[in-house]
């Protein structure tokens, strides 16, 4: 055999997800109320709470696309290890620019924030990509009895993501406030569609 | 089909919720004993310690709620995972209403930050409620099997759930600690009851 | 059916014990090396990795003690639910006087940091008690194949928890680091001995 | 019997593993952007990337070959168990020393940095030669259909270990930054390539 099963691949994953989702509050900063009253300042730290509500969402949809694929991948070689791996990688970094938007949208300094969170997002949209396209390619490790539609329709599914997110991230030259509100929207509207859709 | 079952919603769920409350820990902050021992410095960190309690046992209760939901649920369609997702973003938060009330309770902001925390609440309340009302609704997503007078119980179970997280922010305008300590009794003599009456 | 099964308990319970655990290394304070080199100010940290490494040990100790419970207990009822959430609160709290350990060790404030660290465990150690008399006493919710030589055998394993861990209190007041080094080696050389003992 | 089941003790590694690899991203500082523009301080942070890619992929090909040894290894004494928790309290201390590497590359401390780094690995690396030779020696607690082939190719395949991260952590001494990037080349040349290996 060239390759071993998914199940403990997709329980770190698992994890992984869970975990980053839920760290990402400690993104956002107790405010020191000394000019004003806690109450304002907690109104004022909106750009923590949009940059943390689009990272769950994010994460979480990126939890129900991962859990499609492996669906239909029956092994895991080498290099399929190694791109989930990366990818992986890619999520658990996804609370410090989570960070870096709450800390500096608003700023002077908001577009160099976005455009590290866009980023890192254009990335595991990449990776994403290839976490499909290289079990599905020839269906190389797709299970035998995965219905050639359902293989057909992830790869529709999935064709957008990486277009989307560098247009997101050119759009942070505009305004880097839209990149973010992008995204999250992005999140909403985008991908469960699909996933649902799949089923069907 | 029109929905997908629910295992991994649940299996996402319960690491959310595990995590979140495992991170409340972080939010007490170790005590700088410039003015007094340590000793003294520990025992003023009493707000700490309550919020602390408070929002372990309210996670820890709506854990128990949650599943009690998708004992009865069998399908997730796209709207019950947004719901969902939704309904995780607000427990995940929880920690950081829980820092402010930890920091600011018996100070002059106290009122503030502990509206912050009650709104987090009442938010939960309010997305538990259209987490259970729609899948049952017509038994929309409802396991066949599952007996109408559970379905009945549950129902019943959780409509005091939005005007008791009301009243206790209410409660905030005139007592800061009441309204947190309220939430703790809540926490510990409302839902379990519920919980398990339903399988008597 | 006056209480439910056991496996959700015990899947929330290892969540917390699994990430109050790995939460620990973030109680250890990057030096600042203004006054020496790195390497000499990590070799003043070794308070931290004391700390660092009884708290580890006792929750893994902990985590295999809880199993054994759950192994003969088939039901938990609403007061059982309870014991064991307040039980889980106290787990989740070891990293903070954990933190305070490897803060003030070897400093004035040391008796007060490991008292709160010592009353912690204390604690634990007698919610461990409630958390396994409470269902045995009379076969409660014991399982009805769990042979009574084995629930005898866990009586007898944890009943030297709470003065053992009073015990190891007292001495703080005359060491604090022989009170710390003691909890580590409670839980290097007791508690396992039994539970494998338990299975022979 | 003289000893247990293993799917406890690897449930609560895996926790342990996804944890520890997740919680790597709270080493990352938030930059500062007084002395220039945020986008060139995040240029600057690139210790902290390489420090993270490095700890992650090597936690990630831990995780796969401590499954590697819990796939042949059935039954678990008092000693494995401690061999175990003595390797997961080093695999859960990966983020302080990946801190130190993050904060002191290319100060004049790095190489005090990297020491600590390098030494956590080779213990981690020692404990590992452990955990596979005490069950291994006579098959002692290996599965009775294991084949002894692939007790034999893991015995091989996990030789190198040792040495292999004793001379990285002697290259420090040479250049911190090299010491760094070959432990990320072991992590992803090295390791996986012998489990994949042993399945064919």
């Amino acid at each position: 055999m060239d390759g071993v099963g998914t199940t403990r691949l997709e329980t770190f994953s698992d994890g992984v997800f869970a975990i980053a989702a839920t760290l990402l509050v400690l993104e956002i900063t107790i405010p020191n109320p000394l000019h004003g009253s806690l109450g304002s300042e907690l109104h004022h730290l909106w750009p923590s709470y949009l940059a943390y509500a689009t990272s769950f969402i994010t994460i979480g949809i990126i939890w129900v696309n991962h859990h499609s694929i492996f669906e239909l991948v029956e092994r895991v070689d080498r290099r399929l290890l190694f791109i989930n791996t990366f990818f992986l990688l890619d999520i658990a970094f996804i609370p410090f620019p989570t960070k870096l938007v709450a800390e500096f949208l608003r700023s002077a300094d908001e577009r160099d924030a976005v455009l590290a969170y866009d980023c890192t997002l254009v990335l595991m949209a990449i990776l994403f990509q290839v976490l499909w396209f290289y079990p599905a390619r020839g269906r190389r490790l797709i299970a035998a009895d995965a219905p050639q539609g359902r293989v057909d329709a992830i790869t529709r599914a999935f064709r957008p993501g990486v277009p989307l997110y560098a247009g997101i991230t050119a759009i942070a030259f505009v305004s880097a406030t839209a990149s973010v509100v992008l995204t999250l929207a992005a999140a909403i509207f985008y991908v469960p569609s699909e996933w649902l859709t799949r089923r069907r």
